[in-house]
């Protein structure tokens, strides 16, 4: 199980919102059955490289059909495969007990 | 205010483990006062730019106190002007109403 | 035709060197018959953007393949659809023209 | 010395050309003396760190001071401290060696 973080960026909109872009790419996870949560800078996603990869296309592609024009879409993928980290939260608990005092 | 994602990614540790250097780098965010959250793809924190890009230098350097040799550190920043957004957790509200039901 | 911006850190690998790991890389590249660029900070390719995220999984795969336990991969897209800007180099063009006195 | 990669892209602008942005913060990198060059996913810069970060600081700033409500900014920064890689372009030379036949 890898973690990606997806950020969506439409250009062009001619408004400074995002949140129906955003909520329109949440659509696309909700199907996916991928666990996955929306936080202030992106959405964090858990699951096997090969469907992230696919669900981030899905995800890209969603904000096209929203009549946008150009869209840049920034990705980070965090995959470790010496540990099972299969859940999101568990990766923050480590760093977070080391600073507790 | 705007909002700093930051992700300080040491290079060539000899171990796969990262959970002591992100501890580092967040006694620094403690210090500075600025409201932040570790969440499992990075650090968000929020905050004048000026401010943040100076935080965002110092937990660079921070992790290179540390023995590191090479660092890779990305950060994305979103910054609204037109609307005041200052807390975090707020922006995430409106996209994820939208997909309720 | 969209623009990627790949660029794929191993982690805990005891060495500083990257070299090694982005000509594995570039390999997949090569074979994959899309236009690609190495520049000092990731590696530009285009291509259909379904091309793009493939190409990138299995960049991010060949990776591992030498050994490595974690990954850091950041991936940027450009996509912009009302206009053909299908060559490295191409989109450079105009913003140099307007600071060149 | 350390490299950075930064993207800045303006938000709610109407239309999908951002040349004449990249253009007004590549006026600031001229005029801060750092090597720069410009490539079609970014612009890469290279400098001592602490100056990085401050021109990273003005070169958003000036993106707003062309009317822009808001902006997404990306900054890749890759800081090696045990070899010197002081000039753009001596990082791709040893990777394109390795795949040369």
């Amino acid at each position: 199980m890898a973690f990606m973080e997806i950020s969506i960026v439409p250009i062009g909109t001619g408004g400074t919102s995002l949140s129906g872009y955003v909520a329109e790419t949440l659509k696309i996870l909700k199907i996916s059955g991928l666990e996955f949560e929306l936080h202030d800078m992106g959405t964090t996603v858990t699951g096997e490289p090969a469907d992230l990869f696919r669900v981030a296309n899905e995800m890209h592609n969603a904000t096209f059909s929203m009549g946008v024009m150009r869209i840049y879409t920034v990705i980070k993928i965090d995959d470790r495969r010496d540990k099972t980290v299969s859940s999101l939260g568990h990766k923050t608990h480590s760093a977070l007990e080391k600073i507790k005092n």
